[in-house]
């Protein structure tokens, strides 16, 4: 590109119709000059030839995406990562502000992707290292999708519960146990306190476990948990399936007793939830796999807060989420930053509930509550409930017996001393 | 986990059924006893809790993963790349083969990605870093599979294009130009020698370009080249879209005169494209938005070959990838095999037609021929024909007078003397 070529590919910032851009912040380390990288980026996303041989015309004014700003800095010792073939020279580290025109493309999940993570991104000359930061959307492209059906106040209110987390249960084992001893463990658990007995994100419609069977089975033993304790609960249903499925396994999943159901995002496709919530009539709760493999890498790939507003966008009303300990490899802030991205303003869009989770137990509650810095989250354990040693009920109540010691603002363990059920779960739990 | 715990997740080879198992080829990095990593590597992906409570039973002779071969080796310098929040202890790299039971979720690609790289893979204790390098179906998994309709030899006998490869071009400019002029691009590039014209993988059902007026003006346009030269020509048309339009958007670009699809693979989701499969009545291309972001870094993420696998599972009938030469960041090993995994015996499997791309003109065309060691290839040039200094015909002509030169042993520069688009293609492509 000559030197005209690239101012081509910069804007002031105020110089262009804001409704008109998506806005990404894209950090990369590239060799040689970085404006030059930064062009690039933009060309190669957008109009990479922006005129026809022997035609005297420039697709560039309305269709090329343009650096707003760009911040660099030199880095002395090279690419922060080994990249075969790399491209050579002088090595720099940098930020830029990338402004999209989201009429090339439309409103359209699987081409926003393309458009903003796909071939322009990852293939530009001379930056090997590059990851999609974030992403904001004006109001006239979010006017186009519908978000969350429920979204936060319509999973409370389904629930009637109100001021305190939304307690959650994998069921475990989550591989190989048949319909009738998983809804078992179900009823305990909702007997103890779950709000939300669920499906491990891995148990599929297997013929150990169909899915009409399983959910006829969770979901009697919902209905008699709720007449028992007079409170209202949800099992949430593992639907995920080839994309053409969805659909048919809500009505199965549903019709049999399900009253959410689960969708593994990024494995089935985000567009695939959009479709999805098109047609549902019950929360739509998505879950991560297929993220830490492009986010965990701090100088490449896609920020995991980017593929939450999406899944925000395609109406998921509860975002399962890699959450706080060591455990989960995720930085305290990035989990902070996924559940902000759930939560905060996003047009006219519903809030989804943000559900950090792994390996929680009765003693992590307080964590959680305390970094989330709101009551606007759902906690997920797994073991803490279904492999708790005195069995699934006493691993709910655990729990809820967490939840009161936080609420009352009594230690732990001294709320512990008349409640067995949290006396157990600190002993099996409280030495990792 | 216990000694005993550890040793259930590992089995000697032989010592089960292979066609209940899917095998995986995993790297990692890890801190602590590689055994006790690779032993909760399996048991994350299966059967993270194998009994319950109080209840005398094992669900991991049947539904574990485990470990088959296992590779150590220290790392005195620690992780190779710096995770925020890494476990700790000594690191080493390891690599090894696990085997997974497929009867834990069917042959559905959603929940064969969630088992093989969702949560297990990525949120294993003790392993920030981990790669899914490779993966191998037994016959009994790949019979659930269609596979590509049409293949290598259906594409081929559509285009009767035989001994040679398939010579593409992406029309340019890309965005921005309405179809009419669009359409007058394609049919230079198709008299000009082309195979297939096609769309580029930004260009969607757009307002200044709808699909179903683009692909009326390029059927117009690919007949009259058609009956001008008397070859048969295909206009690809990119469809990609929102999952639940693919049907829709084939049949509108079919009817109007596409003759194959493109589909964003990774965006739209794999599932998407297996739906799409059996639906289809022209071939299937996939393109790679959206892998490099989980495949370039070397030490973390999924191989780009088990990407293109899963796309020749879900039906692609020609796989357009990340090819040769510096632009495009990726290993020449890791194009070749890419370029394996469409081609090689899969099952009953029809091959995909690999098309390894990344700034290509005439001048490429030897070292991917030579690269590739065979003629079936797809060869993709964007600017290469359609930025080429005498015109989209010109363009295209240079690649077919490559591989004439190709094709009778004669020198490129030779065989410039006598064809102009050649000479003018070297002089505006040849020194970069």
């Amino acid at each position: 590109m000559t030197p005209d070529d690239i101012g081509a590919f910069f804007a002031a910032p105020g110089s262009v119709d804001p409704e008109a851009y998506l806005e990404l912040d894209v950090t990369f380390e590239c060799a040689g000059d970085p404006r030059v990288a930064a062009a690039h980026l933009c060309s190669e996303q957008s109009t990479a030839q922006w005129k026809r041989v022997n035609v005297h015309e420039d697709f560039r004014p309305q269709f090329a995406a343009k650096v707003i700003t760009l911040q660099t800095e030199p880095q002395p010792d090279g690419f922060s990562i080994a990249v075969t073939d790399a491209p050579r020279g002088p090595v720099h580290r940098c930020r830029a502000t990338i402004i999209h025109p989201h009429g090339n493309f439309g409103p359209r999940l699987p081409n926003l992707m393309s458009a903003v993570m796909g071939e322009g991104l990852f293939f530009t000359p001379g930056v090997p290292l590059v990851r999609l930061e974030d992403i904001r959307f004006p109001e006239s492209y979010l006017a186009h999708f519908e978000g969350p059906q429920f979204g936060v106040a319509g999973v409370r209110a389904q629930l009637q519960a109100y001021d305190r987390p939304i307690f959650f249960g994998v069921i475990k084992p989550n591989i190989g146990l048949p319909p009738e001893p998983f809804a078992a463990l179900g009823y305990e658990g909702w007997c103890g306190g779950l709000d939300i007995a669920k499906d491990d994100e891995m148990l599929a419609d297997a013929p150990w476990s169909p899915l009409a069977v399983r959910a006829a089975a969770l979901g009697a033993a919902r209905r008699r948990a709720e007449r028992e304790t007079g409170v209202p609960k949800m099992y949430l249903a593992n639907i995920t399936d080839e994309v053409d499925r969805l659909c048919e396994l809500h009505d199965v999943a549903v019709s049999a007793g399900a009253n959410a159901v689960m969708v593994n995002a990024m494995p089935v496709g985000l567009s695939g939830i959009r479709a999805l919530r098109r047609h549902a009539r019950v929360p739509i709760v998505t879950h991560f796999p297929f993220i830490a493999a492009f986010s965990r890498v701090a100088t490449h790939g896609v920020h995991s807060r980017v593929i939450t507003r999406l899944q925000r966008l395609a109406g998921a009303d509860v975002i399962i989420m890699p959450g706080f300990g060591g455990r989960m490899m995720t930085p305290e802030t990035e989990v902070l930053e996924n559940v902000r991205a759930c939560l905060e303003p996003m047009g006219s869009l519903r809030p989804s509930l943000p559900v950090p989770g792994g390996s929680d137990w009765a003693g992590t509650l307080a964590t959680v509550h305390r970094l989330v810095g709101s009551t606007d989250f759902g906690f997920v354990p797994g073991r803490g409930v279904f492999g708790h040693p005195m069995g699934p009920a006493a691993g709910a109540a655990s729990i809820r017996a967490a939840w009161e010691a936080i609420a009352h603002g009594v230690p732990l363990e001294e709320h512990a001393e008349h409640h067995a059920s949290l006396r157990a779960a600190i002993e099996a739990f409280g030495t990792h």
